[in-house]
């Protein structure tokens, strides 16, 4: 049986007249992108016209919605309130779900961005707050032009690291979850990832990389980095488009994947392989 | 034959910890109500909570778009090329679309909002841009939880003054338009308002207003400030909430028209009696 | 002897068309006004305008820095490094204190707002960041229009809680140092503020608000809400004007102590009984 | 004798974690930057990063003001009001004159950005509140560590087009006015520049670029591109770092213009030989 995975990448981060990212080069490598929704990044012409690039690839598109912090790249924590947050979420996902429908695109996935990310990873009320909105973005969207017509419920897909509060959040309420793992980085004994701060905590050298997913989908699940095992299905691998460098590990990591006959799909197929997030 | 009429205003304008307006007042007055979009006023929170009370209120709601400028509130132009004034208004109408549909509340009409209302008065690519988005939302949004399921095209109403670009644009583009007056305001020769800086400009007294009104309705047309007639069918009048004044007028006004046997409904009523714009 | 002290509010925080507080009424009551800066309040426009009505009122200026939060109006705790937090306060206090040489007005002072006064209270990391950016801006703006050309050092007053992180790092910076107390809050034995989602935490009765404030200054420190105290200088009273109540309490503060002798003064008369802080 | 000129660029663009523009090379290269000031780019991290290293490359610093537009990066006019531009400006002045102070550098001229700049080219109620803007920043900023001590009324200069409404409302302010040429643009018989839309309003050619400026060096002012000339001192050439094409056209302009015997100096060097920018 062949073993399928999804590669990802957050990409329409440039904002206005700033640039960030080598786009075009993830898209030929990924199967999903997480897109920006313009509160980190990601203002609407630019979403737009990375809506119309991700489709012209066949790559799955989901909302990648943040902190409304545009100075800080929405990489800081901020002290929402978790009511508050659910509108912010809302609001992001569904203004870049009506953008996806313009170009013909629906989006079938969410991943939060940066801090809010990271805080969810732990944090079981912010987590629920995402699930929240993710849930209710879901039923809202379900049977429109952007809606998800496929088996389990119609819902969005939620991306999210394996034992965290926020995949234990999203199967509460039911959602389909996707974990994905960091292919550059290591992980502490509870399976968060271990600060950047720290020596060997971000992995350079393209073989080691290769060697640190190959481990975790052999043991299935996360490895840590005193070699324990964290069981939990892997999904999807994050990739990196911010430098040379990164692009070339992105590469070299689907070419050693396809080389060992691992099929690679976008996301909402590893969840229903019959269906299609682009209209016809 | 009873004459049917709708009432709006532009509600929703708070931002953060700044309150704007009487909303709770004007909810009780009108039946129709144009939300902030986070753009000029009405963060997602803002809106969310507008949306519970105009359901609440068996208010029908529209997206009210604008120009990206918080500091100006949205009522200075700005130099934004077609393409990404597009993009921007499709963005804060499904980001308000959404948040709509979570609270079971189905978005009927756009109205775009200060500076940009006044342009697009005018200008025929600036209505066309917005005409554009109107219609891709429509689409986007049509048959979803909160899609339009009426019978003309399943579009969003536009609403705009008469004999304006916008007004033209939408027709041009098979839209359902909606005609609104301002009962406080001279109208110029050639359907555009007198300005602000111009004596006579402004009615301030609650009887002018209402014969203004009067006058408007029984001419069938916008009656400028010399007398003429340009005839135009009148689906709603614009009322304003930012004083206790003209709370006052738009009540009077309100009580008005009904003892006169005007029926006041939502705007959708309007085009098609049988719809609701609620989730039931 | 008399004594002397300084009640001081903060002040112009309304944002382009959105309006807050009753700052007219309270210039007339206090001799000290923190002006926010532009980041959680307070546009340039509103501040200018708020210089000019605060030296028509003899009320001394100081600067109300924030975090880059309009949304959550500098409420809400944001995790930033302190060398970039050092630069936003420098850019938010040499802003303000160019419009305020425009209006004759000299800064003479400094408070943090909001979120970044609450975690200045407690943590000495940011604490440090905020007395070096009010450092630095002291050399900066010496000897200019805006200028501070007083004996100690011509440096910016810091205004902080007694017993705080913030108050510590501005003496061993040697800061000239105001400790101001809040007439309407119960405090922790530790000298903090009893949450507001505690019972007790905020005096709302108008006599219990004016015993409050006459116990700490007889006491000659902090009263905690069991009675113990903890003793520092007292130099000013923060009062509210945010609604009619507010208003109310401060003018009858104000009343009160004037009635006992007190003298009120502007904070840098309390530090320097000759200077002025406004241009001749 | 020798001609002096000067070479400028606008830096300090990149914005939080976005990059812009290539600032290491052309402070290489040139003797003043115009720095951003937060509205259109600049977050104040960056401008303090740019300004120690415009320091350490004796570069001379003017700020570089803008419509409050991120999104558009300043680029799109915007209908605001001269009371509220000339507050913007001053914030947006003395914001950067502090920074600039930190790092023990004195800010000496001015320079809008943008649709600012273009809009003041040919409006004189544009131009006449940026000098207002500028000579109260001048007068605020005079005599402090940030101010500048030089013989001509310690002004900021004001970098202008020649034949501009900008450049004439700077001298009826009696500011010192330098005016700058664009090497790579064709010039209108009224001294504007060509629109980009139009054949030949871009040189693109290193050669074509050179000849251009030598053109009007020797002609003693704007060259149209009808070969008319429009008398006028020429100060400083501004130049581009935004791709590397534009970095080695600066490059080559600088290498010749040195070859033929032209003196680069910094800005304030052409008001005033003796005085120097930069704190000792």
């Amino acid at each position: 049986m062949t073993l399928t995975l999804n590669l990802n990448a957050d990409l329409g981060e440039s904002y206005g007249a700033w640039s960030m990212g080598n786009d075009a080069a993830m898209l030929a490598l990924v199967q999903s992108a997480s897109l920006a929704c313009g509160f980190h990044g990601g203002d609407p012409l630019t979403a737009r016209k990375t809506l119309a690039l991700a489709r012209a690839a066949r790559v799955s598109v989901g909302a990648h919605p943040s902190y409304p912090d545009l100075l800080g790249f929405g990489r800081r924590e901020m002290a929402i309130p978790p009511d508050e947050l659910e509108a912010l979420l809302l609001y992001q996902i569904g203004a870049l779900a009506t953008l996806a429908a313009s170009e013909g695109v629906t989006l079938t996935h969410v991943k939060p961005h940066g801090a809010l990310y990271n805080r969810a990873w732990r944090d079981p009320v912010t987590a629920r707050a995402i699930v929240r909105a993710v849930a209710t973005a879901s039923r809202a969207l379900a049977g429109s032009g952007h809606g998800i017509p496929w088996q389990d419920a119609r819902a969005l897909i939620l991306l999210a690291p394996p034992h965290s509060a926020l995949a234990a959040a999203g199967h509460d309420a039911a959602l389909p979850v996707a974990h994905e793992i960091f292919a550059d980085r290591a992980y502490t004994a509870d399976g968060t990832l271990v600060p950047r701060s720290e020596p060997g905590a971000v992995l350079h050298d393209p073989d080691a990389v290769l060697r640190h997913v190959q481990t975790m989908l052999e043991a299935g699940g996360i490895v840590t980095a005193t070699g324990e095992v964290l069981p939990a299905p892997i999904h999807s691998i994050c990739v990196h488009g911010d430098t040379p460098e990164a692009v070339a590990i992105a590469q070299a990591l689907a070419a050693t994947l396809q080389e060992q006959g691992v099929a690679l799909a976008p996301l909402p197929a590893l969840f229903d392989p019959v269906r299609t997030p682009f209209a016809s």
